[in-house]
């Protein structure tokens, strides 16, 4: 944890988001030496922190770490086109759209490739492959590349690995402007595993259903040179990749109370936090108001319902130190859009924290993917030579 | 509802925030008859829409409909100080911040001050006034008027009318640089309360506490001419405002699913919708794969629990209607961040949408304040002389 100067985040205007710089490259080191273990190439997903200098330290831990393929800057997967838009424009130039594509994103998909972007999307069934393909063949000149979805676990989009249809989807993809390129999968069952075995399990199972359909692409004929797996859990409790080509991860950089809670990390390792400041009290109720409400939180809530709740987010001293004799004692159990209401979480209002109006806190978040959209840049704490520095991200479409 | 041309819909690349002029006008002008019609100032909250333009248009109404104070620019109500300097920049000039007011935004609210805003803030104790005046008095040129925030309902912050501590706080807050203007409520509690009946008792619990705490003051010896009080249910409820001198409603310009579900508005009035495009299926699980996930929609769940339940919002055709023969049949009941997971309410897998991949769909908002939160800008439709216009929202503190 870099140690911040109280007087420094007493410069900030709350609420804000904090980055802490140690713990990030913390993160990144840790994904990128078993990228390297596993020997096998990282496409890490900016999805999470839509920022280019973190991007930027991922390229850099993976150099550093002897990634295969690693490069400065490196390959990339995106939620949107605009985030292809922005790393493009940065110099970015090997991006996966790892999405499902609809009709109305074709143009700006060519207007990418135009732009000199080796671009990778994806799709799940032959009538998606046949509008792509006729799309492509009415003179896009430089081709796009196309994985084959593959659902590994029933939780979203994809074709069953077993599929009878997934010859058919190759098939529909021979033709000018555009390329198979083999198959993708992400195993959101990932997110419900809790604890070793049931991690390495899913990255075992995930890594079979991707290597199962490149093979059976491969056995009807077709090329299939990449195979892309990945989630943060499955990516890090994987004990071998045999057949898979890269792995996609996006929340390893910061971490959350998600990852925690499935074991992926510790919650003294999450590098993300939102600082907040005490704004009142209503003792009778036991609670403390706080100015982070769901606007700077998000309405995330992790897997509350499922394993740990943590309300909208766990509350840390302005240090980063979680609060409470064992730990993890005070919630954001409510909010509102600018307000955030602090409680024990066992529910009991006779207990409260008595803080001054003006103190800060730094919360913790349930899903940072989730946390950090609400905001228009980090704070980053810890830097070499920058006491705090400020890093932008973007949103939209 | 505007008519929306196909042709035009099929420019905007999916997921986009629509906004339905033609609604929008709707809703403002049935906000501007009953403050009309109640005689009292309204002082609309632009944290809902945080654009210029749709304070603009409510400026109008207000002035069309010919509701007491009502200005170009009026008196405006927002919930951070970024808020405050884009409304100001763009000349907005009475500003009331509605948040607990922390001290490390002092110098801010000096900065706006000295900048020629007339700016209210808020605060609940003893102790916060104390600071404030403490900062205010060492030689803040311009004065802050402050109001003290009045606690109607036991949702969130403020001092019960009856509180022991109202007279302290006025008395902490005599002195130079800051003037203690009267009260300010917020009656949350009239999210929970559906129908009529219990809408007009919140709008009477809410009038009396204020109305209440501003006597204390007055016969405590302190001014008060100011007596906020305001949300969208209680302003178009209340049979009376006796007391008031003005109201603060936010989300009645887009209207939401949660209003709807109060009996508030109906869902064709909500002006607010998201536009996706099916993206896939998942047949066996009776799924239609869109590309609005969370991201697009907000994680927000509405009265999900104790009301209706949408899931993460309620599937309209691409025209706006509500799709299924009784209305109201189909929800996104899962969300990733860019994908969003269409089934039938009743979670009836046999039962599944139908359609190709790319058609286009529009979603509901469970809160219109979260879904517009999650967008960089509005595309407008129906504006007369312009078949699409894009009107930006700002984010951020």
């Amino acid at each position: 944890m870099a140690d911040a100067d109280p007087a420094l985040l007493g410069t900030i205007e709350t609420p804000a988001l904090l980055l802490d710089a140690a713990r990030l490259q913390h993160n990144l080191q840790r994904m990128a030496r078993q990228m390297a273990a596993l020997g096998v190439r990282l496409r890490p997903h900016v999805k999470t922190a839509k920022c280019l200098e973190v991007a930027q330290a991922c390229d850099r831990a993976s150099l550093a770490a002897g990634v295969p393929g690693a490069a400065e800057p490196g390959p990339i997967t995106v939620s949107t086109l605009r985030e292809a838009d922005r790393f493009a424009a940065a110099g970015w130039r090997d991006i996966t759209y790892a999405v499902g594509l609809s009709p109305n994103k074709f143009a700006h998909v060519q207007r990418l490739l135009e732009a000199g972007v080796a671009l990778t999307v994806i799709l799940d069934s032959v009538e998606a492959a046949r509008a792509l393909a006729a799309a492509a063949a009415a003179g896009w000149r430089r081709p796009v590349q196309v994985l084959v979805e593959i659902d590994a676990d029933g939780q979203r989009a994809g074709l069953r690995p077993e599929a009878a249809e997934l010859p058919a989807v190759a098939a529909a993809l021979q033709g000018p402007g555009l390329r198979l390129a083999g198959v993708l999968t992400h195993c959101g069952g990932a997110y419900h595993a809790r604890g070793e075995a049931a991690l390495r399990a899913m990255a075992e199972q995930e890594r079979a259903a991707a290597v199962h359909a490149a093979a059976r692409l491969r056995a009807a004929g077709f090329e299939a040179p990449v195979v892309s797996v990945g989630s943060t859990p499955t990516a890090l409790f994987a004990a071998q990749l045999d057949g898979v080509t890269e792995v996609r991860a996006g929340v390893h950089v910061f971490m959350d109370l998600m990852m925690a809670s499935l074991g992926v990390c510790r919650a003294d390792e999450i590098a993300l936090s939102v600082l907040t400041s005490v704004i009142g009290q209503q003792p009778q109720r036991g609670w403390t108001l706080v100015d982070a409400g769901w606007m700077a939180l998000s309405r995330d809530r992790g897997l509350a319902g499922e394993f740990d709740d943590y309300g909208l987010g766990l509350v840390c001293d302005a240090q980063g130190r979680v609060l409470g004799e064992g730990g993890g004692e005070w919630i954001v159990s409510a909010a509102n859009q600018e307000h955030g209401i602090v409680t024990h979480r066992s529910g009991d209002a006779t207990r409260r924290l008595d803080l001054p109006v003006g103190t800060l806190l730094r919360v913790l978040p349930n899903h940072a993917c989730a946390t950090a959209a609400q905001h228009t840049h980090y704070e980053v704490l810890g830097l070499p030579g920058a006491a705090l520095q400020r890093w932008p991200r973007f949103a939209g479409w």
